[in-house]
């Protein structure tokens, strides 16, 4: 039986065989000569996923004076059975990602059909055409349990090997540049010494060739911004010596606004890998403060969401204050600091931990077992209880549930044996979770529930109007607000229509009930 | 024996006898009557420390349409021993504060001499004709051994008597507004309890008249912009009923430019408590996070300085992150946290901690420890070794050294029988550390020095030309750099020169030396 890649929207697409190999060779290798032709660059992108395909496209869309495409841009991705349908569907020009964006689409079809400055291909032979390869490839950290992110861990071997693909095939003056998220000392003590045993095996003089690495991460938002959240923001960048730092500047340059957005040139790899990781720990850590003061808010008739309105009204000192909520998910607070932590030991045999960071990673990764304390206030046993859980995703208007905090809490939730039903209208499928299936009807997910827990800002929750859900659940439901998602007279309407209401952070309810 | 009161210049006042009381409340009687028909209300400030004083000259400088002062205003001083000089210097029209703000000694001389609507004393009568009283007594927390933040305490038994003292002279209608930086609940739990006892036993029926208690904080910097840091400034605020809470706004807006900082009003005193120790918990937490980074990159060939740079470029989202250094000192963000950790415990009978706001609290307080650390990587012994400290101040252009994290330098470095000596252009006398003098001489400060560290980012100390410096040691001394105060330029020369140069969070160091 062949073996079919199956995209979001059940289209199966099979995967290449050796002939289907041969024949792609020769179009890349057709396609690049015209390209050189019309004096264009050849870039390939290593790994099209959240980051990678969109920045595929950015660097296709980037134009010289006169509009013309600087790059030819190879996008790679390899033939696996879980994303190979992306080729085929951006080689159709449609954008692999769903996303709120309207640019997304523009841009993809923009360069694949119009300018033709984008291709995405399963073949290696990319790399060995390019003048610059970006790496997306993905990374994970892993946590070994619950509560336990100072024995998180990195398995580099996936990126090891994606590198040492790269080694194989590039030419010696090739920019690899790693936009990855990766612990602090990858650029140097990982990718370089494979570049370098690769380059030997193939003859190559590491001398007279050195390496040519360079570190620029991404500060990627796939949200209504996902575009601008690449091209028309700020960059920090630095290489391994001097010719792959000036090179990265070049580049970066050339398909960012760096007028408006400029770029920032650190000393070397080490430095440019611990700013992201550093950026990230530094949210988690803000998060993890609130969360405390949350707790202290409740028990004393405090709503620390307006608390947190009036300290950062003291713009540039305080205004970056997060808030509590269900808990914190996406892919890079919930990782970043285990990344560097790690990478104190693993890479660079330093004792010790990065304290505040790593606790404040399990105290965001156990966040959500605070909004079941709250439900607990009103049912100490929640075995056959019919809980409701509003959004799954781990950001407001968007269906990303990559390590979303409504994961940990509907475990929870099973573990003590209650019946969770869950709604979200950015989530057809969840991933994750492919035991939960998402109740697409809101009025089925809330019908005769005891518990509601309003678990992400999605416009449409927020929106909600108490008789509505009422109505629709024909019950007096306990009413659970995670981050001050329901304004006080929305949460005096339910407490008039005899509905207990707790939320995190939210200590003034009983205040509101006259 | 008469006792006097010293003014820092030396000059002795003596304290006053009972006849002085006596034609003292004549003359409060006087005053307050002339004011009165001049229209203005009756403000007492109680308490003239580092807020009060310049408080007190802010409200009697606000001014109706006509430009004719609204209020007139007492400070009122206890006559002890260490504070009673305050009243007649102000009374000569001068501020009891040093500052670099040229606005503090304009403003005492305009509402003293000038528009005569300020006066200093000592004498209670001021709070029996106050409308309103602002309370500005100092309250420290106390912890009770080095690193054991979670253990700190707070001793109310000073703010009690002061606000025992209200109750026991205030109009029933008296506004009082707490501005002293208190754990959360101290109004409703501390001073509205007392106020009711006071006017309960003065016969008047606190149902009728409950008391009129408003809590609104300062955010006081006493540095260039001392004055302005007050007027111009977010003001948040609440009472403990409605009527407190109107009659702050209403003051508050007089006396603030509440157009272009507008004010927050907050639902109860708990949520301002809150808000205060909050916002600085906030930064407590933000520079513990840096430290360990910091040392991080100390190993790593990073420049934490630049890093941060690179991140704080993320405007609106990371540009509040702060910077490691010698420590933290002042006096709000080394107590807040432990006030706020106390009162969950001892006001409102909470169980837990402020975790992560409490340990970064004694991570702040034993941060000087690496500093010396980073000494002992050059000489593991420190007996005999001579070492000079530059700055002793807790904040650059300033001489304030309340907390100063050069205190618990050079307490360590005492202890390990080092050779200390101490320069700061802005401390004639170091109250804090009596024993240690510090040295007016540049030149006799580093003489000779085997280490010299530059503790405080004080111009004078930034500007240090490294040939100059050297020249005036005479030596090779290493050098100790604790918060980016010396740029790459300076640093390349030290190490040209032959020292050793090292620094807080600065790994590059080394790469510099050629």
């Amino acid at each position: 039986m062949l073996k079919a890649s199956i995209a979001p929207d059940g289209q199966e697409y099979q995967l290449p065989n050796e002939l289907e190999d041969l024949e792609e060779k020769k179009i890349l290798h057709r396609i690049t000569e015209e390209q050189r032709k019309l004096g264009r660059k050849i870039v390939a992108v290593q790994g099209l996923g959240f980051v990678g395909c969109v920045m595929a496209a950015v660097v296709a869309d980037a134009e010289d004076e006169d509009k013309k495409p600087l790059y030819f841009v190879h996008g790679q991705q390899r033939p696996s059975l879980r994303s190979f349908w992306k080729v085929p569907v951006i080689n159709e020009g449609r954008p692999p990602v769903n996303s709120s964006d309207a640019e997304v689409p523009e841009i993809f079809h923009r360069c694949i059909k119009m300018k033709k400055s984008l291709r995405a291909t399963w073949h290696n032979y990319a790399y060995e055409v390019a003048d610059v390869v970006v790496v997306d490839i993905q990374l994970d950290a892993t946590k070994p349990a619950f509560g336990e992110a100072d024995k998180g861990y990195c398995d580099l071997s996936a990126f090891r090997d994606g590198i040492r693909t790269l080694g194989k095939y590039i030419k010696p003056d090739c920019l690899i540049l790693v936009e990855t998220t990766v612990p602090p000392g990858t650029c140097e003590y990982v990718v370089k010494p494979i570049i370098e045993a690769e380059f030997s095996a193939r003859g190559i003089n590491v001398k007279k060739n050195p390496p040519l690495v360079a570190h620029s991460y991404e500060r990627v938002m796939p949200g209504a911004k996902y575009v601008k959240s690449i091209r028309n923001f700020w960059r920090v960048y630095s290489g391994v010596n001097d010719k792959s730092r000036e090179m990265a500047k070049a580049f970066l340059t050339d398909i960012l606004d760096v007028e408006n957005y400029p770029l920032t040139e650190l000393e070397n790899t080490n430095s440019s890998e611990l700013a992201k990781v550093m950026e990230n720990s530094y949210r988690a850590t803000n998060i993890a403060l609130t969360l405390e003061w949350a707790k202290f808010a409740e028990q004393i008739g405090v709503d620390i969401f307006k608390v947190r309105d009036a300290i950062r009204k003291r713009k540039g000192t305080h205004d970056n204050l997060l808030r509590p909520s269900l808990g914190v998910g996406g892919y890079c607070l919930t990782k970043d600091p285990v990344l560097a932590n790690w990478a104190m030991n693993a890479i660079f045999n330093i004792e010790g931990k990065l304290e505040v960071a790593i606790r404040s990673v399990d105290i965001n990764d156990t966040m959500p077992l605070h909004t079941i304390e709250l439900i607990r206030t009103e049912f100490p046993k929640l075995k056959d209880l019919k809980i409701t859980v509003l959004g799954v995703s781990y950001l407001e208007e968007l269906g990303d549930t990559r390590h979303s905090p409504s994961e940990t809490l509907i475990k929870f939730l099973h573990e003590s044996w209650a019946v969770v039903r869950v709604h979200d209208p950015y989530v057809e499928y969840w991933a994750e979770m492919e035991n939960v299936s998402i109740q697409p009807d809101l009025q089925q997910a809330v019908e005769n529930a005891d518990v509601i827990i309003f678990a992400v800002g999605h416009k449409l929750y927020k929106e909600l109007n108490p008789e509505d859900l009422l109505k629709m659940c024909g019950n007096k439901p306990m009413i659970i607000d995670c981050s001050n998602f329901i304004d006080d007279t929305r949460i005096s309407h339910y407490l008039r229509s005899g509905c207990k209401v707790k939320g995190v952070g939210k200590g003034h309810i009983h205040s509101l009930k006259k």
